[in-house]
């Protein structure tokens, strides 16, 4: 957690910290800065220092909400350095980091530089920084890096935050369940009172407008349907028509509107009646869910959960990313995986993982079977919290049953 | 343009490009792939070939639709790799990256690698690889980049995306303006017909929800009152209830849904009638902005326009960025910048921009003057096309006007 930066410098070798973001994503960003809004700049922490935010002029006001020391560029003399660059702001750059981890009081040391970005730019850069300034070393890092080790376990004002869009999303599916309930069949595909054909894209629609209004921000749902729900990550096309008997892979993971925390949660529908192959492969689903949930203990190694699914569903005739490295049919994918301010964080729950679950570790579970040929997909995926406790809390609440029943 | 990437890899000496995207933020992987919405993996191009999208087997469905050859990491032999590696992910990229320069027939030379991405993860990367592949030259690029000259120049198809885009942001603010004004006024605030005071929060959920019903995504609006409205990138408080007479800034540069192209447009409100000063700001911005149209001409240098701008502010008694660098009053950012996937592309146009305007362009022309200190600020803010004829053509349409009456 936060908390633990500073080791977590000091383990790396790091003394200091530049952090940057891109205009609307800055994950990193955020979680030095208590979540304030910035579309630019760096943070620069000395170890065992505090941070402090340098800021374009404009984004003062916004900035300051982090309760962190604000500078904008001209206090760290942009001006200036533009002028002694002939105007090139590349080369002003150069000296603009220079005097940026001064100010931090960093006169020399191995300095982590860490965000989003854009490559082509940092490439270039970190080139001619460690061409001007070889009292600094500028290095990065891959692997479990320094902040999924600080997202790995959560604080309890993120689990606080999670819990709520948790409970929003929840409140998402149920309403989305009653939507889709609401409409009746017409023969094979799914109309509503005025006999208007119901799309994947209305449902889309219906779902982005729920979640705003619980202050919740769709980042591309997947909604698909049939053959579609047999690729993991196909979105759905949004001009096909729901259809009775159909499986629907309905993933849903919003974060706090304007950028922030997630939840992830999965759940596959078959409006009507479910097919015998859905069915059976729900059910699968279903007791390799349970069988992930029965094997958890504090501490247990993540590729432990993976494997004892894998195995259950090896059993059962499915291969596996296990058993047939790269298949596309069958248990695809890993079992889950951290999620925070990224929807994607450590630990990953994959049988090749070397993470440990732990108190504090948000993550999902999510088991699924896919078999686009022979036209269907099934995932069923909640979010829990590793509690205090060490006891594994799901923190999504809706009903997992597979069969929707129209009620139009 | 996109034609145009032949052209430009070889006036920089690139034998191949690899671009790469974060998970739901890809500006350069959209602009390879035809706007196919991946999550990850590597697009490979070798200077006069087409590119290769190498993603992840549960995006191949996706990638498809980039109409492009879709490889997995698994064609690319993952698991073999991994297995020589040990089951070391980052040992096992090291040689992936071999394999997929081989596999776009690319065996030496200098390799471009651009996008948005994990810098810390970058910066040790290419360390590796350049250690690893003396064959290959792996570089960045700052100033003004391969991307940033390709992006440039709409070509047809992404100007009618763009101002599909403008239309539908344009009827958003013809719709919030109408939704305010049903409202009425009790006393300083603004009420609905309850009673109820209205909220900024209201109105940017309002907003959204507008947005959504046209297939748009807000990307962090800006509706900002009195002396937030003063400072230029202030979103604006949820809390705050509107009242009259004050300045609004309503900056609107939402995005297609998913994903894709922006439009940008600004409007200074004031509720039921304007105070002397936010009038006379508001008309010296209209001033400014009639004097940056009429003073554009095909091939222009940009900065001319934004030199004009700043010397009519300046004989008007306004600090501007050029008379007084780092000036937090007056007239303190540029005339505008272009746009297009990413909000902010150049052309920029400022002062010291070396930019030139020209056909194809799609840019922002936004005036303004913030006066925190006295609680208002003011910027009027229209998006436009350079046409083929080389005419500067607004793509924003809505009236400008500054007093919004209320009728409720």
């Amino acid at each position: 957690m936060r908390a633990d930066i500073d080791r977590l410098m000091e383990q790396r070798g790091l003394d200091a910290l530049v952090v940057v973001g891109l205009d609307h994503v800055g994950v990193l960003r955020a979680y030095m800065s208590n979540g304030a809004h910035v579309t630019g700049g760096y943070i620069v922490k000395k170890r065992g220092g505090s941070p402090i935010m340098i800021v374009n002029g404009m984004e003062t006001e916004e900035a300051a909400k982090s309760g962190l020391e604000v500078l904008t560029y001209y206090d760290l003399d942009w001006v200036e350095l533009m002028n002694a660059a002939e105007g090139n702001p590349d080369k002003a750059t150069i000296a603009f980091w220079a005097k940026m981890l001064e100010r931090a009081g960093v006169t020399e040391g191995t300095i982590g530089i860490y965000g989003e970005g854009h490559l082509h730019e940092y490439i270039s850069l970190v080139g001619d920084l460690r061409e001007h300034y070889p009292q600094y070393r500028f290095v990065g890092e891959r692997g479990r890096t320094l902040f999924d080790e600080a997202f790995m376990t959560k604080d309890a004002d993120e689990i606080l935050r999670i819990r709520s869009v948790a409970a929003r999303t929840s409140e998402v599916l149920r309403q989305t369940w009653d939507f889709i309930a609401s409409h009746r069949a017409e023969g094979e595909i799914v109309v509503d009172a005025e006999g208007s054909p119901l799309t994947i894209g209305a449902v889309k629609r219906f779902v982005r407008r729920a979640l705003l209004d619980l202050d919740l921000e769709d980042t591309d749902m997947i909604f698909a349907q049939g053959r579609d729900a047999g690729f993991p990550h196909s979105r759905g096309e949004p001009d096909d028509v729901l259809r009775v008997g159909e499986s629907i892979v309905f993933d849903l993971f919003p974060h706090e509107i304007g950028g922030g925390y997630y939840h992830d949660c999965t759940r596959t529908w078959s409006i009507n009646y479910a097919k015998p192959e859905v069915q059976q492969a729900y059910d699968q689903v279903m007791n390799a869910f349970e069988i992930a949930v029965d094997n958890f203990q504090p501490n247990i190694p993540a590729r432990a959960l993976q494997e004892a699914v894998q195995s259950y569903l090896e059993q059962n005739g499915h291969p596996t990313g296990r058993s047939k490295p790269g298949t596309m049919e069958g248990y695809v994918h890993s079992l889950g995986h951290g999620l925070g301010l990224e929807i994607h964080e450590r630990p990953s729950i994959g049988h090749l993982s070397h993470d440990t679950l732990t108190i504090g570790n948000v993550i999902s579970i999510e088991p699924g079977l896919y078999y686009p040929e022979q036209g269907f997909g099934v995932r069923v995926e909640d979010t829990f919290v590793i509690d205090e406790r060490g006891v594994l809390v799901s923190l999504t609440d809706f009903q997992k049953d597979l069969v929707l029943p129209l009620r139009g």
